[in-house]
């Protein structure tokens, strides 16, 4: 294959725009991983939220939106949900009319981490196969998902990434088919992407099987808010 | 060895404390990188600015300080600074009296990607060897700083990291240094990070040879404001 333009380094290439949500509780690595590489590869990105002012993501960090779900151009090429406590979100019809709505015209329909949860609450998995933070794939499986144990899993333009780093795979993965391999290839490049973990314990298959035991305790136990915004979301069946 | 406690789990774990600088210009998955390995962790991270108000990052995001360089407490455990667009910093003497007071005492004094410049600047690197974005090493030799390649550079309690998402596994070796093993893989469970880039292309050695030029030719170009700010803080040789 030849190589493409990088749309970063080239004045005239059309501008493809990203909406990414953002809300209270989200995790911030789930979006920063994903949004440095949709900049590096010269994509517009806005940060939405169903209302002006600060959102408080879990680190206790407060970024600012850049939009609102009603200001929000109608067509975007790209749209995303990044994960975290989606236990509200979840249960925001403004933030669930906004996915519905932008997801039926996107031309890709993405997330990270749990946020497959909130495309999922807002209709747009049925059917779908995709992947969520190692700790919730049961949870997602109870809304009618096709669980993936991917890093990044790709099902027609449905593309979702694993736990909080996965968005980093992901971004790339995405941009290599929007823009073709040289592009994600130069992005990896600006972000010395060269991973080199110091430990082997990134997944629950590899990890020690009480860090395991903790962490589904924490974020999974039957009375957290996350299981409780599950059933909430959960549609009838039959 | 025998399991360490993990202070995120541990309520009566003594506090220890992360100061992060935050400036216009700084590139934001540098910070959020090793920040979500930090609170992970359980360690209590500020993000520390010259003055209040939001702070725009290299992707147009803008987050909020939660202190100011006045503010900060005198004694912090870990003192970091991250990179991005660093010529403005460099030539701000508030931020850089404040690394200079604040690394005198501070247990770990810590950098990723272009962040060592900005310590440099300050000179808490004297005579030490750091880590920096692959495309600035040359600019960081200049400051009397032994430049390394690796991609965590540990000197002494100097301990910095290489471009950008090189944060997380510089996050994770420091959080190791300072609990113990069990501390960071518990914390890197919880990132699910378990990286599969997609492209072997992450270093100026195995990328395109384009790319490469590309990417000097716009960061550190003999007319980038980088290359006059390393000439700035040069200091008198001899």
């Amino acid at each position: 294959m030849t190589d493409t333009p990088i749309p970063a380094l080239d004045a005239d290439a059309p501008t493809r725009t990203v909406a990414m949500l953002v809300f209270d509780g989200m995790a911030l690595l789930d979006l920063v991983g994903p949004q440095t590489v949709f900049t590096a590869a010269g994509m517009q990105v806005s940060l939405v939220a169903v209302a002006p002012g600060p959102v408080r993501c879990d680190t206790g960090v407060r970024i600012e939106p850049t939009t609102t779900t009603a200001e929000c151009p109608a067509e975007v090429d790209v749209l995303f949900v990044p994960g975290g406590d989606v236990s509200g979100v979840m249960a925001d019809e403004t933030a669930l009319a906004f996915l519905a709505d932008r997801g039926a015209t996107a031309g890709y329909v993405t997330s990270v981490c749990t946020g497959s949860m909130v495309l999922a609450a807002a209709g747009l998995l049925d059917g779908h196969r995709a992947a969520t933070h190692w700790s919730t794939r049961d949870l997602l499986g109870g809304l009618g998902v096709e669980v993936s144990a991917e890093r990044v899993c790709a099902d027609g333009n449905r593309i979702t990434g694993g736990g909080v780093t996965a968005g980093i795979d992901f971004g790339l993965t995405l941009v290599a088919r929007m823009f073709g391999d040289a592009t994600a290839e130069f992005a990896q490049l600006v972000l010395e992407y060269d991973p080199a973990p110091p430990f082997d314990a990134g997944t629950p298959e590899r990890a020690k099987p009480e860090h395991v035991a903790w962490i589904r305790e924490f974020l999974t136990s039957p009375d957290s808010e996350l299981v409780a915004a599950v059933e909430r979301a959960r549609r009838p069946v039959g």
